[in-house]
C-alpha cells in the first residue's frame, strides 16, 4: 500500500494511468489521463450495442455533451441524449423515470449502453437507471468532477434520494469502464475542486500515511489543477478504494472506514439542508470532528487533529462546524443509514494510515461539538 | 431429467419437498408441502435482524396475514405490515415508493428482512423493492398462487411495470427462501389454479417428455387441489426451471425457452387490455399458437399441436386467440422485450422435452393466427 512518490512538472510524458478493478465477471478498468474524451481508442471496446443513451446536466452538456456524442457516434448507430437539470434534487423517482421513458420511447432494448457524463448525481442517477432498466444493461462512468472521480468510480454504489433520507433508494451495479478524463476539472469551479480534494485527503489518514504526506506536499500543485498531480491523486485514490472495497463488495464491515468524516459530514449536510454545504466540505469538515474523536479516544495525538485541520483548511474546505446544537446533531446522526439498532458508529483512526468503526459515549461528542462549532452562528 | 412419478393418492404420508437452489453465496432453498405457514421451522434460520416487513394485498391479507404475523413475531422483535390493493396495477413507481417510505418511516434498517405474501405481483413488486431498499435487504417469498409457486420461486426476476411495457423496470435479485405453502392454494379461485396450470404444463414440452406425459395422468387430481401431484407439480417445475436457469442466470440464451407460448401470450395480454386475460391464461392459448408454429416450421408432427390443445383445453385455460388482426400481432410482439433489433423471435418445440428459439416467416405466423383466432370476435 505504499505509493512511488512521481514528479509533479508537467513536462514529462502525458500522465495517464489505468487502474484495474477485478471482480470476476464484473471486472472494469478505470482510465485517467488529460485528453481522454477526444480519443477514440477510449470508447474501443465496450459492450456492443445498437444505442448509446448519454445522460447529462444542463451545466456539463455545452461544455462536453457533443464531443463525447461525436467520439459514440462512431461505436453505436444510435447515440441519444438526456439534458437533465444540475442539481442534487435530481436524485429523484421523477428522473429515474425520464430516463426509463425516454428509453422505452426510443424501443432501446437490454443491451442499450447507457453513459453518465457528470459528476456525482449524474453518476449515481444513471448508474441506477442501467441496474433497473430491463433489469439491467450496461453502463460507462464519464466522470467530469473531481469527488466524481475518485469517489463513484470504484464501488459499484448507485442511488437516488428519498424524502426521508439520502441514498435510501439504489442498487450495487458496476461500470463497464469509467473515463476520468483530467481535462474536464479544468472548467470545475474552485469550490467543487475543494469538495474532491476531501475526499482524496480522506485516502491518506484511513490507509496510507505515504499518501497523506504526498498530498501536503501537492497540495499547492493539486490546487493549481497540474494534471500530473491530479492524475497521481485521482489514481491512488481509486487504488486505496478498490483495495478496501475488493475485500468487501457489500459493505459488511471493511468498508466502512470509507466513510470517515460522514457520520458528522452527513449530520451538516442534512442539517443545513441539502445543497448549502458541498457533500466534500461536510466531509472535510466531518473529517476534522472525527480526527478530534479519535484523538479523545485516545487513539491518535492531537497533533495529529492539528494536522488534518492545517491540511483541510489549505485545500479550501471549511474547518468550522455549524452550531446546529448536541441534540440535533445526535438526531440527524442517528437517522443516518451506518447506524444500525440506535448506537451511533463513528469512523475512527486508530493510527496513521489505520482506521476502525467505534461508538462514542455522549459526553465526548458533545466537547467534539462544543470545540469544533461556530459559536456565533444561530441556525 | 426423467421424474419419477409418484403415487398421487393423499393417504400416503404428507407431501412434502424441498428444492435446493445452488447459486453460491446466493443460494437458497424452496419449501412445498401443505402446512408450511403455521410450523415454526418454516421462518427458522433466515437472516437475523429486527426488523420484518409482510407485504400483501387486500385479498390475501384477510386469509392468510394474521397467521404469517404470529409466527414470525416469533423471530422478529417488530413485524411491520403493508396491505396492498390487489391487482396488476400495484407493479408500479408508486407502490413501490409506498414501500420505501413505510421502511423509512420506520425507520427500517439495512438488515430488515421483506416478506411477500401473495401472488406474482406481490411477489415481483416486493422482490423489487428488497432489490433497491437501502442497495438491498433480504426478502422471503410466500407465494400464494400455483403461478407464483412455480414460476416465481426460481430465477431471482423482480419488476414493476412501465405505462410503455410490462416488467420494463426491476433487478435479478434472489430470495433467502421460498416458502410454498399448498394450503393455500384451497383458496384459490379456479381461474387462477388453471392460469398456474399453465406454466406446470409448459415444462413438459420444453424440457421433459415424461413429465408431459405424468401432467396428462394427472391433471384431474391437479384440477381437484390432491395436495401429493400439487407437491410433485410445483416441485417438478421449480427443478426443471433451476436447471434451466441455473445455466443462464442472466437470460442470455438457454433461458429464453422458459418463455415458450408468451410471445404470442404478451400480444394477446397487452392487446386485450392488461388485466382481462390472466397472464397465464394468455400463455396457455400462446403455447397452443406456439406448437402450431412450431409444426408449420417442420419440427413437429401436426399430431403434437392437437395433444397440447387437448391437454391446455382440459387444464381449463382458453385455445382460442382473440382476433387482434395480424399487423396489430406482428406489433405488439415486435415491442415485446424478448425481441432484439427488430426480428420476432419464437420459443419453438423442437421434439418432445426440447425446445429452441428461431425467427419465423410473416406467412407462417398469419397461418398460425387464422387457424387459431376466433373469427366471430370483433375487437
Amino acid at each position: 500500500m505504499s505509493p512511488t512518490v512521481p514528479s509533479s512538472t508537467s513536462t514529462s510524458p502525458r500522465p495517464y494511468a489505468r487502474v484495474p478493478i477485478e471482480l470476476g465477471d464484473r471486472s472494469y478498468e478505470i482510465r485517467i489521463a488529460p485528453g481522454l474524451l477526444d480519443e477514440p481508442d477510449t470508447w474501443a471496446g465496450l459492450p456492443r450495442a445498437s444505442t448509446a443513451l448519454i445522460v447529462t446536466n444542463d451545466i456539463v452538456a455545452p461544455l462536453y455533451l457533443a464531443r463525447l456524442r461525436q467520439q459514440l457516434s462512431g461505436v453505436y448507430s444510435r447515440v441519444e441524449t438526456l439534458v437533465l437539470p444540475d442539481g442534487e434534487a435530481q436524485k429523484s423517482w421523477e428522473s429515474l423515470d425520464r430516463i426509463m421513458d425516454h428509453l422505452l420511447a426510443a424501443t432501446a432494448d437490454r443491451k442499450t449502453v447507457l453513459f453518465a457524463l457528470g459528476g456525482g448525481v449524474i453518476g449515481d442517477l444513471t448508474g441506477f437507471a442501467a441496474a433497473i432498466y430491463m433489469r439491467g444493461v450496461p453502463f460507462v462512468q464519464v466522470p467530469t468532477t473531481l469527488l466524481a472521480q475518485v469517489d463513484s468510480s470504484v464501488g459499484g454504489k448507485t442511488a437516488i434520494n428519498h424524502p426521508r433520507g439520502k441514498n435510501m433508494v439504489g442498487a450495487f451495479y458496476q461500470p463497464a469502464r469509467v473515463v476520468a478524463d483530467l481535462d474536464t476539472l479544468d472548467t470545475l469551479p474552485a469550490r467543487e475542486l475543494s469538495a474532491g480534494l476531501a475526499e482524496v485527503i480522506k485516502y491518506g489518514p484511513i490507509a496510507d500515511a505515504a499518501f497523506l504526506d504526498w498530498i501536503e506536499q501537492n497540495l499547492s500543485a493539486l490546487m493549481a489543477r497540474d494534471k500530473q498531480a491530479l492524475a497521481y491523486a485521482v489514481q491512488r485514490s481509486c487504488e486505496i478504494k478498490a483495495w478496501v472495497v475488493g475485500q468487501d463488495e457489500r459493505e459488511s464491515g471493511l468498508r466502512a472506514i470509507l466513510n470517515f468524516g460522514h457520520t458528522f459530514g452527513h449530520a451538516i449536510e442534512t442539517g443545513m439542508g441539502y445543497g448549502r454545504w458541498l457533500h466534500g466540505e461536510a466531509v472535510g469538515c466531518g473529517m476534522v470532528l472525527a480526527s478530534d474523536l479519535s484523538a479523545r479516544l485516545g487513539l491518535v495525538p492531537t497533533a495529529f487533529v492539528e494536522r488534518m485541520k492545517r491540511l483541510i483548511r489549505a485545500a479550501g474546505l471549511p474547518v468550522v462546524a455549524p452550531a446546529l446544537g448536541l441534540d440535533r446533531y445526535l438526531e440527524l446522526m442517528q437517522i443516518d443509514k451506518k447506524n444500525e439498532g440506535g448506537d451511533i458508529r463513528f469512523v475512527v483512526i486508530e493510527g496513521l494510515g489505520k482506521a476502525g468503526v467505534r461508538s462514542a459515549p455522549t459526553e465526548l461528542i458533545a466537547e467534539v461539538l462544543a470545540t469544533h462549532c461556530d459559536p456565533s452562528a444561530d441556525t
